[in-house]
């Protein structure tokens, strides 16, 4: 991938000499500004308690549904890989899967997890060459020494990193304890984002235990409607109250609604009663993504939505091992129509914030970029999962800039849960910056000044005005 | 942008030298050919009275809703930016709108209205430097002097910008005498074109009224479905005495149909007593695009389709200023699926032309290029709106050349209502397709004679050819 | 279109003299490996009979349906193409023929049918230059000469072509004599496909009769769901013993379906009766998919899948002279839903393997990629029909790569019933795949052995291994 396990300097920078000279200048001026994460799936718990990571598998392998998919597309079993099973049946254990993944390391050419891997292994572990079958048992040792070093625990990392703040992502229940068991310093570099997708999917299967835990937590009374919206409304509250900046909405399709207070009653009541059919659990997700903009409205907590994937496409892979086992897929998304009802109630108010967030990229051009070069309180995500990649970040730059230009933009989210990957992802995003930048230096499209201030903002500060942080 | 005020000779050109040195040498060819515009929405009335324009704001800021679309995302109230509103409240003095602009011309780094603007500013108005809040007022100043001299008068500007020919766009009922004033000499160069989507859409708010104003202007029964026709074939005669040699209809899907007559005729009386539902009132809409087609088999004019927008999605703005403000958002389209009808009954009829004009890039390859490389009808419009711009161009000659060739495209269209950025527009276009064949060049898949030939062919030949000018 | 007749030695590589000099070393090693084709439409008579072609216009133009499409887009009729017509009404001779092309020739200006056949005229055939209308009839009789040369007879061209192996198609009733009339030597080199859309499909024409027939031929109840499946396994064995490795199916969208044997059996029971509606029709196809699947599973056949052409959109062609006559347009494929219950069903079944072709390029990244990257049967297909191109193959392996990696690709298809352009496709193919590479090296994403490797996969041996050959 990158030869000798070596990091190039000039790596994923444009090939012709004239555009590499000016990429690499703007490269220079983002290298080493803070990381601002704004949005991602790190565990608290790793920065509460700093206790140090097991081993290479356990760290980089098994919680990497990238690494595990591709694994299991080319026939290497899940058990191999050590992924829990449901019926705690029996898996590989770590050294086993390590010397798994570096047999089939070579499927990873061309892809972004080389490239994270890559730099993970050499510019975080130090590892002396790139992972082959060969040298498999001599880097899990040399990681795994790397790992119980007092350098290598969670907080440390954080400073290494140059991570100004981060913020985990809880369910709306959770009790954000390891948020609070946070030292005081940390409490604004660690924080907590209120994500309540559990509550407002009449679908997901504890929805009405958890829509009752959440009338407990909240005193409200949560089967009436303004009750329940209410009890939202003190749960922000609680997450703000750790740190929280925003929220976050993860749904299949991109449909709000703005419907009539009896009918949004009807739905709930149903939804409580579980007899809903899926064209009413579509509109109850709906409405809900128009309340949480109407609360985001009343107390300024910026509302993400992710909009797209296909959930759990593997029904037997669902009922062995669980969720998040690389078998979501992303569909096509319809925002124009979908976002219709929300912009129309709460486009124009004062201090709302959307941030969108798309797995379909022939919306980036066609309307996600007009939508967000209208509304005053939209702005598009950087690309997001599958599309995280250098190809994926020169179709959006090349696809959103000219309608929205650059002010629309949210900067760049990691969105990851693999702590390590975090420099390499935000390094992949300010290469391609820089040689989407270089390119429009080279045809005198922007001048250098402009581009440096650009490249800036979408490397670290236009994640910090996003977010509010 | 582009530096200091100067317009770099070379801008948008491809960065490697050698495909650089091509380039120019096809765009040197392309440069100073005619500009042909046989689509657009400039305002006949300037060119019939040719008097003065009267400010910097009202010509390029106020009716640009490219402009105020993007402000008004970044937090800049219309009212600041001059636009009427229909309670007829205070907005904002020429000159403040002009700071305003000012103030926030760095929001356009990267997008197509900053190459329209720097150049209109620039090559145009002779502009001693790039916009700045510095130099607002006195930029504001200095244009408005130039404004005032003869030579920045409609028919000046169009003689400057050696348009050669250029079409208005009037709706069907319009009376035409903008056009009918214009000394003898320049009735060729000025021509209208016939849109009759009041009349076509029953979902337009005043269609009852206008479908009767038809019929008393042509002396025909238009509750009756072939005098409606006979309406239409009569109308378009007029507008044919007034140089029109093409028609133009836009319509939210692509959808045709071909019903028997006596369904028609159902939907007519439905239409005019208000009682269609949508269903029904787009099957209207799909049965005239069929009955348009049909007129120009009869009549010879050129049709065009501009199928996609979703219009007036701000329901607020809508009520508060009225359309055209920034809110219509493309959508996806069906072109197989939707121009099937019409296709069936007069794809082959000889001297038909359709040409079709998307928002949904993604059906360049899929959809447009393999239906115009086998419909003798069937030219594909030039990238429109959103994707009039130096990568919206690129996408559009990547994706349709290599299955409709060149001879299936209709050339370039400026498509606007801003005059001063009309030759800005047309060297972008001139650009583009001269970096487009400087890599067909390079690869060897032209050669320099054949790219020169398609170059000019692209740039002024087609148009003239497809609307038979 | 390549400069005087002469084939350019670096045709099709990047311009940058970089990237130009890494791809050209990496097509050196890909240029002479010997031309898998494990899937076409080639005349499996020619290679059976080894009789000399008849002339140019015969073999070169009158099959080719790119051709003839481009011709009659800009008003060349079929009858003066010499398409034959349902009536047997006359058209035109082979020299008329060919010099109407000849006059028209321009019209492939920077289409792949430009590339394959200077590529088939120079570098096959051995024309002294480019066709032009002058040297129009010279270069017909050049032709003819050169094919009735035992040299350019059938099997004499694939040993020319070094073609390892090539496979034909052939509709699940054929009784495969030309297979059977080979040498024995020519067997392993020559296979065919068994393609029973004509069974699966309940509204093709001669449904009941065909499937009745085949009822007969493998001596089953085909009224019966289960002795309809048994007929299928039987005939699959038939198409096996004449080299078959893979069966092709065609249909208009990617739906699959997995219903209980009772509601097959209705469909069943409809579908011979004639009283299927259109959507119990696709549930009638879709099914028979997931049966196809299932067959596939237990008798090792490489299941390939080309979905999304809507069929035959041009009523009158049809009527006048039957299908493949260029009106096939592509549509939407929705992969993630259609494939949902194929994939659940046999999606990790030992040894089944499926190959996916869209003419839908917005699913590479956002469907297919994804899908292929964690089902351990599916590989997604090389670009297809009007994608087989050089921007199809970048737009391809740019959007597939990053997610579903290499080794989830299935090498190169020519699919072509065009002999002579089979060697020019593959070169197309290998260029390009090393245009891509040069990128990734140059940006130092892979190195050069890693590179070499991955080109000589996708260029020959993915395709054996794929479909097992």
């Amino acid at each position: 991938m990158i030869g000798d396990g070596i990091l190039h300097p000039d790596r994923l920078l444009p090939a012709e000499p004239h555009l590499r000279r000016i990429a690499r200048g703007l490269y220079e001026g983002l290298r080493d500004l803070p990381i601002v994460s704004p949005h991602g799936h790190t565990d608290p718990a790793w920065f509460a308690t700093d206790a140090a990571f097991g081993n290479a598998a356990e760290l980089l392998i098994i919680p990497d549904h990238y690494v595990l998919r591709m694994l299991r597309s080319q026939g290497v079993e899940y058990d191999a890989l050590g992924v829990p099973r449901r019926d705690g049946g029996p898996v590989a254990d770590a050294r086993a899967v390590w010397r798994s993944f570096a047999a089939q390391y070579h499927l990873f050419a061309g892809t972004p997890s080389a490239l994270w891997i890559d730099h993970a292994m050499s510019a975080v572990l130090d590892c002396p060459g790139r992972l082959t079958p060969d040298n498999a048992d001599a880097l899990f040792d040399h990681i795994n020494a790397r790992l119980a070093e007092p350098g290598f625990r969670p907080r440390a990392l954080l400073d290494r990193f140059n991570v100004e703040v981060i913020a985990t992502t809880e369910g709306a229940l959770d009790p954000l304890h390891h948020h609070a068991a946070l030292p005081p310093e940390w409490r604004p570099r660690v924080r907590t984002t209120y994500r309540p997708d559990a509550l407002t999917d009449p679908e997901a299967p504890e929805f009405r235990a958890d829509l009752l835990t959440l009338g407990r937590l909240t005193d409200c009374d949560v089967a009436d409607w303004a009750g329940m919206i209410e009890a939202h409304r003190r749960r922000r509250a609680h997450f703000r109250a750790h740190g929280a900046t925003a929220t976050d909405h993860g749904t299949p399709s991109a449909l709000t609604a703005d419907l009539a207070p009896a009918e949004c009653q009807r739905l709930l009541t149903g939804a409580l009663a579980g007899t809903l059919t899926p064209p009413e659990a579509e509109q109850f997700r709906a409405q809900l993504l128009t309340e949480m903009a109407g609360l985001s409205v009343e107390d300024g907590m910026v509302m993400q939505l992710h909009a797209g994937p296909c959930r759990n496409t593997d029904r037997r892979m669902m009922a062995q091992r669980g969720a998040n086992m690389g078998a979501d897929i992303p569909q096509r998304t319809d925002w124009v129509g979908g976002l219709a009802a929300l912009l129309n109630r709460y486009g124009d108010a004062p201090g709302f914030r959307l941030i969108a967030f798309t797995l379909d990229e022939t919306t980036y051009a066609r309307e996600l970029a007009p939508l967000a070069g209208y509304w005053p309180c939209l702005l598009i995500g950087p690309p997001w999962w599958f599309h995280d990649s250098p190809e994926g970040i020169r179709r959006y730059l090349d696809r959103v800039v000219e309608t929205a230009g650059y002010a629309n933009l949210a900067g760049f989210n990691d969105d990851t849960r693999a702590l390590l990957s975090i420099p390499a992802r935000h390094d992949v995003w300010r290469r391609e910056v820089a040689g989407h930048l270089s390119r429009l230096v080279s045809e005198h499209r922007l001048d250098m000044p402009e581009a440096a201030r650009i490249g800036a903002e979408l490397s670290c500060h236009a994640a910090r005005k996003a977010y509010r942080l």
